[in-house]
């Protein structure tokens, strides 16, 4: 499989994952990692979760203040990875530390830079503002598939009709959608679907008096290097976005957990009926999906396996385009087929 | 591992696994296939299992009289492959198309012919034409091991005195008999088995009165790639097979799931005594022997492991070489090691 | 993986888990072996457990006094592995024998020499004498992890204060020992840790009336390829070991099953709390951390890894060199980095 894009920043958990002075221990991009709040409430702390001396999950071991002590012989690592102390022996050669990786938290995500840490840039985390006003639950569900299968399922949202058309009901509709696909600026890549004289949800109904046919209008909005949104618009027949009656935006967000595994993060109206649509969608139609086709995929690389390539994949292969450049910048050498 | 012959008949069910309008999907020769019955119930389609477009499985999807809409994108297939509608976009273009595998319902089971579609010949479908006449239950069993061990298993009856010497109560018999392999026609080979004044069962007892001592002859066919059949015959001791008081023939046919699992299919007596003994035999006694070996073959190949050839592997070992030399024919370029 | 040093004894079992004719089927060194003791009483067989016709595991089948009958296609193998008789044509040839490996019993362990026969010299047996007066439970894990971590693990028991540091209450007394390696005779290394003004166990109590102070010794003795013996002793401050008010010794013989999988032989007291205590250390201590670690490693090598090499690992590396030493003079052209 070809490397990762390390450059850049990836989720690696809702921030209210961390539960007071717990750690989480996390797989993330085929390394495990130990992550945790900083007593003072002011900051992270992402560490590789592997004892460098024996290789030991320091996850196995204790907090001791913002400090992680390794439960195999006692080192003990700073927040920065330094190994401050060996129980035996006293002070440890200044070469002996852990990887601490750069993390932020930020629209109440926690973002971490796998690449090189002097280029980590806070102000190059994607814009994802709309969920710091937004009362919602948040998910996260972990699925057997590489994460591209994950991009590849969003950026064609034609798939909604057939793999979420019971739950949706959309009777086809989004087979009438007009769309387009366009490169946005910061790394990102829109693909926007238009449903002219769509159904009127019952959710609506209030909202639409007066207004005879409407349209929807579905915006998602990738940002490198899986980090999407989308927002759904609707408005009267042949408007525009500024005249939408109503609107909403969720995130859907990918993190590679290894190449063929990964975590999504999304959220929901704060309540069970919609916990309950929101898992239906994802756990029980889109994941047995990516996972039959991660399956058929095996160690394959996707172009060698000579998908048909139809209209609607624009934006699907826009993305996987965008990926392979960027790893190609990373990693020079690295032969990667395009389709 | 050795490419499969291709070339050849295959059984992918028996008929009557095939309920109404329902389809199977089923891993043959390391391929997942989709089986089922045209609406007229005048013929039988294969489809792989795997839209071109993005790889989901087939089965997942939905019916549609005699064509399938696959579930992730809503692409419609003809039974002979074709894609007939993309529900976004309209007419795909000619070349999305998915496999169809000739498929032909001939003595109750479903043959299929893997390799090239313009050489499948019904005629060359070996003869089970015995099954018609019987009234019998048909079982299926899946083996954990590569499909020639399992004609290794069935060439060689010597096995009989020490695998199932307890359910049959052989009593050693076989060591005593004679035996001899013969090549038949169409790609057949013969394994005959004669043992000399053999046990009375008591289900003969009635029939053989006045007989004072009997032969048992036991006759398996072996016709390409592994589909066997296995008839066994009494008769006065030194007699002609026409001189036969009793004979029973039944089905042994096996086809690979994959390299190292195999599906087994096999007739009983139309009662539940006879189905539990031939589950016993088949799977609490040839299965665990088969899988225990398989474990130890892994991914070597048969002669790499030097087996000790001894007199009564002559049937299952011109098997083996006739498997390879139609390996050959198909795939000249592949060497394989003869032993 | 590299080779194992084969021209040396490992153990395979407690002489006691033997049950009068019953055999066990055990894999050792990445083989099947099954072992059993013979009729008279007065040694065991080792075969290897694949019948060398068509691979079938010999412990299927079924003793016939001290020969085994493999259950496949009844052939008769003697302690010797000859095959002494084949059911059907009679005599087999003389090449068609199965693996015999030399088995010895001392001190209550089967000891086994999977090298070349030649050379196995009962002499060798490394000096487990103490285990013939003892009164001791006998107990057996398998760990899923490669048996040179197992030795790493014992070779520095500066982990004990913090993996076991709870149920063993050491209090961090291991940090303030000295310790040192040496090399023994026979192929034995010697970790010996000395902790000054020890910790009284209540258990010692009664015997130390009237002194004040006392050190505890450590020492730990390995004998190639990884059978492990510990002596502790409790004595006034300062003394030396023959002035031991109290002592006990206990074996940590480590055999690999595979390469990533191994048989641990210990003992405890003889009564259910004893045991207890052993398992909680074993493995619900030791044991996970083990496997996490092999894990963690998968197949790479070692020193691939690039540990990080602190002061208490001088008994752990020196085994690690010694183990790559013998290999090398077995297999001359196997390269392994030596850190």
């Amino acid at each position: 499989m070809p490397e990762y894009v390390r450059n850049t920043w990836y989720v690696a958990a809702w921030e209210e994952e961390i539960e007071g002075e717990k750690w989480i221990a996390r797989r993330l991009l085929d390394e495990p990692r130990l992550i945790f709040r900083k007593q003072d409430g002011m900051g992270y702390v992402m560490l590789s979760d592997r004892c460098p001396h024996r290789f030991a999950p320091l996850s196995l071991g204790k907090r001791q203040a913002d400090d992680v002590v390794c439960r195999y012989h006692g080192l003990v690592f700073a927040p920065n990875g330094s190994c401050i102390r060996a129980p035996y022996g006293g002070t440890p050669p200044a070469h002996v530390n852990v990887k601490s990786i750069p993390i932020a938290a930020r629209y109440g995500l926690l973002w971490f830079w796998p690449g090189d840490p002097a280029l980590a840039d806070i102000s190059k985390i994607p814009d994802f503002a709309f969920l710091e006003s937004q009362n919602v639950w948040k998910g996260r569900s972990l699925f057997a598939g590489n994460y591209e299968l994950l991009s590849d399922n969003l950026m064609d949202l034609s798939h909604v009709d057939h793999l979420h058309g019971t739950t949706f009901q959309t009777e086809g509709a989004h087979a009438r959608a007009t769309f387009e696909v366009r490169d946005g600026d910061k790394d990102t890549i829109w693909s926007e679907w238009r449903i002219n004289d769509a159904r009127k949800l019952p959710v609506l109904e209030a909202m639409l008096q007066g207004v005879d046919k409407i349209d929807q209008l579905l915006q998602m909005r990738w940002s490198a290097p899986s980090c999407m949104a989308l927002r759904i618009l609707w408005m009267p027949q042949g408007g525009t976005p500024d005249q939408a009656v109503f609107s909403m935006i969720n995130p859907h967000i990918v993190t590679p957990e290894s190449t063929s595994t990964s975590h999504y993060f999304w959220t929901c109206e704060p309540n069970i009926e919609s916990e309950n649509l929101a898992r239906a969608v994802f756990e029980t139609e889109d994941r047995p999906m990516i996972e039959a086709v991660q399956g058929y995929m095996g160690d394959k690389d996707f172009w060698q396996m000579k998908p048909a390539i139809l209209k609607q994949d624009l934006g699907a292969i826009r993305v996987r385009r965008r990926l392979i450049k960027l790893r190609h910048a990373e990693h020079p050498k690295q032969h990667e087929s395009t389709g």
